[in-house]
Parts: C-alpha cells; structure tokens; sequence
C-alpha cells in the first residue's frame, strides 16, 4: 500500500478521518505511523494529497492535506482476458490495476471452465482494484466489463476497440510475426485462457480485425504474460 | 506443465517411464492421455524430444521418443532479488525460470526479513525451477546462488557480473534516467525488497557499477516488476 484510498464523502471537511480496519492495520504494522508524519493519501476517482497525520486513536488516523500531487498516468490499453482461475483472477486484475491498464474486459472462451462464472471472486473486483491502485499511487479504477459470450462480444464489441490509431493484437504461439514493442500509441490486447483459444476463435478474432503476434517459443502463464506484454509494448512511454 | 521432465537415468532404455505421482495427476486431468498420444519430454539439463505414449498402466506412463525438438533459449539475463517473502519467492522463482531467466541471485538487503532466510522453500526451489522449466517447455536449469550478507556481495561479486557488453540496472523510483529497452546485449537486473533499498544500499550499488533507472511513477510489486522488466528489456530478441 503505497497510498491511502478514501471514498469522496471521506474526504468533506478540513480533517479526513481513515477508519478502515484494513487500512489502519496496515499502517500501524506497516508503516509504524507517528503523528506529523506525511502520508499519501488519494480520493477514489479523483486527486491524490500528501497529508499530514494530525491525530491518531485507536480507531482512526487523522490527515490534513498538504498539497496536491500528480496521480500517475494510465495505460491507453484495453485488455481482453479469457476468464481466469479464481486465483490468477485475483492477481490479474491487481497486476493490471497497478501497472495501469484503462479497461479490462473478461470474456469466456472454449476452454474457460464455465464454473469459474460461479466465483465470488467475481463479486469482489472493487475490493483487488483497489489493492491495485493503492499499489500503484493511482486513484482512477479502469473500467471493467464482463462478455460471457465470446461470438457475439467479438462480432459486435470488439470491432468497436480497434482502429488505425488503436491496432488489436492476440498473443498465439503458432505465428512467425512478432508481437511488436515500444508502441508510440494505444492498443487492445486479447491474452486466451489456459491452454489457448481454439483455433474457431483465433480465426473469429482474426476476422474480426486482431493481428494473431507471437511471444516466442516459452509458454508463459495468464498472470505472467501480462506484465510481460505490457512491459514490452509500453517501454516507450 | 508443457512439457514433461524426467531425469537422465530415466531415459537410458529405449522406451521411457514417466512415473512420478505429480506428473501422472497432471498427465491424467488436464490432459486426458491416451496411447498413441504424441507428448512433449524433456530431459533435465538436456534435449527435449516428441515422444509417442506406448503404454499406460496405473502407475506408469511409457513413451518412446520420435525426434529431438528444440530446447528454448535463455535470455543473457543475471537477476539479482532482495530475498522476498516465500509466497513471492516461489513465484519469482517460477516466472524467472519460465522466461528463461539464465542465472538468480537471492541477496539480503537492509529490508529484507531474517526470517525469510529460514523458509523451507530455500529447500524446494529444485521443485519451483522443474515447475517453471515444465511450463516454458524448457530443460536448462539456470544457476540460482544465495548471498546472505549485503556489503560483500556487492563489493567482491557484483561487479565481476557487470561490463561493457553487460551493464547491471538497479530500478530505482526517484532517478530521472529511465531503464532502457529492446536492449541487444545481455544484462544483470537488480531487484530491491519491499520497501525499496535504503540510500546507504543503492550509494553502494553505484558505486560498484549499477545505473539506477527508473521504471516510471507506479510502484510495482517485485513479483510483477520481474515479467515487466524482461518484457521490456528483451523485447528486440
């Protein structure tokens, strides 16, 4: 946690106060938190303070805000991920909150298991956001979208993600031309499931407007493949 | 598992058994083999083959090799870590070894906890590199060394990892150089702890041949930092 998010209406008057439990436990073990010490601090969906601790009780920490500071910037990526286990769900959605991704769309596929649908972990997206962002020091959530159909999201959707300006690339490992590197502009990034998109959906995404990159001969893991890819694309930046 | 590893004495007959209880599970579930199956087998520190399955029994897979395949290469790379926490050491040992990560050094560092030194999986990480080795397809174990004291590693072995065909990039989030990319040469990485390393640390670093760079203003955890770093320093080859 290398900021404290607060929600808006925390953040109303001259002191904000910081009550959840999980914060506060991380601070104290943490961060060994003393009053006037500095701390940052950012408002969910808006700007990001430094801060002064101003009081501490056993239930709470008080901040003043100091100055504004520049809230990281994100990413002009959109991410298409094949539904993951519920663990690398987890992490995915953390790494990619972290490392700055805009939009993040979950899709089914051939060989995502139908259950992983079921997870509560689905429920609780808002809660590894967060963690993302406090990683980070950012506090704009991307947005996420959920397509348990994977014909029609490719059809209809997809099409709408990809331009000149905005190229659609999925990662296959039976294609000579590499995935590209150091892009000077946004794109969209279809990663498949374990196991890989059939080849009925790497035809349909073709089709549809992606260019079919390969990684390399290793075969790399859902939750490792992204920072790896978004390394690579966005060294430029 | 892309790729199935056996020992050196397991291959010195004409037909090969796969008998261990972890890959037979694997063989069997996510699988589904069947005699006449083609399967990928490796053999550790040496050639990877297209095996043909022969037979089937409740304790044994048998298979006969068709042809030699090629073995992955590595990436010229040296990573150095601040010993994590087990849970992150595991999967950083996985990831590296999946990209091909050619030699790893765990460090201590001001940051890191005693207590992560006596974690049984220092034991296991045999069983973390066959992990990693089976999911990129790959044979070659890279060379993993442990330094337990700070100061004389980086006076007496860093710099006999660092040259002019071989710079060493400590990531470092207060430097305005930012870390290269699309890099044609090979290099040594250095990784802090959480928490980062401590000025004394990174002064000692510089001054024995590190460039400290910096990966832009997200903070990024180590087990996402490493996939990131490799993408984008890699990226050319």
């Amino acid at each position: 946690m290398n900021i404290v998010l607060l929600d808006e209406r925390q953040t109303q008057s001259d002191v904000w106060k910081i009550s959840s439990k999980r914060q506060l436990e991380h601070l104290h073990t943490h961060v060994d938190v003393k009053i006037g010490d500095t701390l940052k601090v950012g408002i969910l969906q808006g700007k990001r303070y430094l801060t002064k601790i101003v009081d501490i009780t056993e239930t709470a920490i008080h901040v003043q805000p100091l100055h504004e500071e520049a809230v990281p910037e994100k990413l002009a990526v959109t991410l298409i991920v094949a539904l993951p286990r519920p663990k690398v769900l987890r992490r995915l959605i953390m790494d990619s909150v972290t490392l700055g991704v805009e939009k993040i769309i979950l899709l089914h596929s051939y060989r995502v298991d139908k259950s992983y649908w079921q997870t509560p972990f689905l429920q609780q997206l808002d809660h590894y956001v967060t963690l993302g962002l406090e990683q980070a020091g950012d506090t704009i959530s991307p947005k996420i979208e959920l397509y348990k159909r994977f014909k029609p999201f490719v059809e209809d959707v997809l099409p709408t993600l990809i331009s000149e300006e905005c190229p659609a690339y999925v990662a296959h490992p039976y294609v000579d031309h590499k995935m590209p590197f150091a892009i000077e502009q946004g794109c969209t990034i279809v990663i498949g499931p374990e196991g890989g998109f059939i080849p009925y959906e790497i035809d349909l995404l073709i089709k549809n407007g992606c260019q079919a990159v390969s990684l390399g001969n290793r075969i790399i893991r859902t939750e490792t493949v992204i920072p790896y890819v978004l390394g690579r694309l966005f060294s430029a930046s």
